[in-house]
């Protein structure tokens, strides 16, 4: 199932730089894992922005909130989910 | 390049009946159009609502005011476009 | 899987009497209908205004849809779905 | 009688990873007594976000406001309350 | 209990002017006949707005909507209603 | 003259608690003393909310915000002022 | 006393284009007479809007509102009231 | 003076398709006489939107709402307005 | 030329109260200056709120900027600006 | 192609003095260079806020996202991008 996610990163100007370049190796870590795993079969970012929209394809609601809550970085974004059902016009 | 579009559709309520069901199928086939011609990769309902998430593939802006503002439903919906950059951490 | 959903109410003035009061039968009797196969657990009128608060229990996401689009006051509803996850600290 | 109650924890991020696991815990502990109670029927976690859905069934807008006011992580919460009242088209 | 109600009036431009002025009618004489049994002890005009500021004191959220929604002028307001509890800071 | 005020009271996490203590119990003094006044006849808790809806009677602007600049938690509300005037509909 | 009105005027697209001439040369006489007797000492056009940024200088909350709501063009005007107190380093 | 001028356009449904391109016609007509006279030296359509960014280079805040206020499209226009003034890092 | 500008203060509850008097003082020194030249017409307090209405009277949108960037409260400070034009029914 | 760029500037208060001048120094050094290279064509300062308007001449998002991200001030700036296509009223 899928789902459409914003996520605005908004970290902490106080974060120690090596912990903050640690958090995003890891969460770059995680992205690639779900990314081959197909849980997150689309990730872009916003032009100009610390921020990105995806899309999940996961089994259910609870599958999509394990994923998210335990990203490194999910402390410090704003998260907005849109559950997509299938378009009529949409072909293949 | 990519561009990142929500569409809403307000179809006012006096539309002649048959005039809106013309509309809507010269909409979808204008939308397999594109779709086949590679313009219009992603084609998405947003569940409960007269909404898509879509994701266009064209050349520049002047391509993407051109197929949007063409669209039949274009006087009835309100358009937010994003432009879409790669992000570092996607893969493939 | 749950799904949180707002419906506001805008219905037209200018609609007939007669059409609206069949039109709010309708969706009643569609209402039951719901509520009686377990796909609507939940039905909350929000105070003072046309509008409620509902919790539906369905497969996906596009049986969501198909069901909100297909209810007979869907042309005149302002609609927010939200999906729920199963909350730590919930009991039973 | 029903309050639709909406919170968002936003929880500080120089609190004391002890002291916030000792919070959590209390919350969680307060939680479970209110749902056993009757007080706290329903209980939902928003996927994606660090924010729940609640409906509480209490006596009046005081026993509300004391329930909420005193949980441990309202210093840290956005609370948004909607008062429930029955839907002519709710069964059972 | 007390209810904070805000009633903003959005009369319709083609309303026929004679039946405009019933509902007027119709609207005072109901808040009189709510104010004279107690149940709608404050009612104020917002300065320079066609709004209201009211407290409503009845049994429960739902004789609240059943007063709030049997307005003649309901059809034509938007509502916020606000659930009061006691001010520890409050005398008498 | 009346005012409508609506006061939400936003305390900063590290202010010390015993001086916080000391701030709430010199505003809740200061609220008995505008309150045996009669410049704030009215003073409720919205439920779920570190906030209240007042009214206040004083003679004019000038008044109003004396009042509410000096009181104790000002530094740390966002306040709203609303002009009441007399309505039409209102009786007594 | 003072309060800051911003008017902004949504003339209706039907209203018949003599009978608006007719309000608006009724409202510019209602504006010259309430500025001679000095109740409205102020009155600027926004640029590139049609909409104006008022001043008012009235007895109390009663007399702005039967001014405001007696304007010719109130009926198609969004009004926001503000009151002005005086400022502690205005001179004169 | 250099005035940055965002406009939509939202031309009501009813309106006469060839009174529509006579106005339009005239904007065009319009747009073009204050370009070659220097007074709108930017004009950029909104990728996707019937709205357009511009600059304006005239006298004073008077010149500007006249210019503005009689655009043909003027009626069925928001406009924003915001004063640009020599940013410190700008060349040339 | 005339400007609509509101000024929203946010003090920082960590600045130094002496510090903080100073600033408060040289501002309104600087407003006496700007009143005295002619330059700033009409200050107003917001009732209720640490925030201002004012009116300036200057040459252009750079002398503008220059006066308001230089206050010393700037740093502190929501502003937003309005160029306000001649309206056609001010008199005088 | 054109890209309208909003940026505002959330200076953090505990910045080190030398460090913030640094910034805003190499901040110019940097505007200069892209300007010289003709990738900003347009930076404009909005009158009254530590914000400009700008309008970005770049080959694609990939650019524009690399420009703007590498900017001193990025971490303490809000942006918003805005794809400007050719307008059909435009000249030259």
């Amino acid at each position: 199932m899928l789902y459409h996610v914003r996520m605005d990163v908004h970290p902490p100007r106080d974060l120690d730089p090596a912990a903050f370049e640690a958090l995003k190796a890891a969460e770059k870590s995680r992205a690639w894992e779900l990314q081959r795993a197909g849980k997150w079969p689309h990730l872009w970012r916003i032009a100009g922005a610390y921020a990105n929209v995806s899309v999940f394809d996961v089994t259910d609601h609870d599958e999509l909130h394990a994923i998210l809550s335990s990203l490194p970085l999910f402390p410090f974004m704003a998260i907005v989910v849109t559950p997509l059902a299938r378009h009529p016009s949409a072909i293949g």
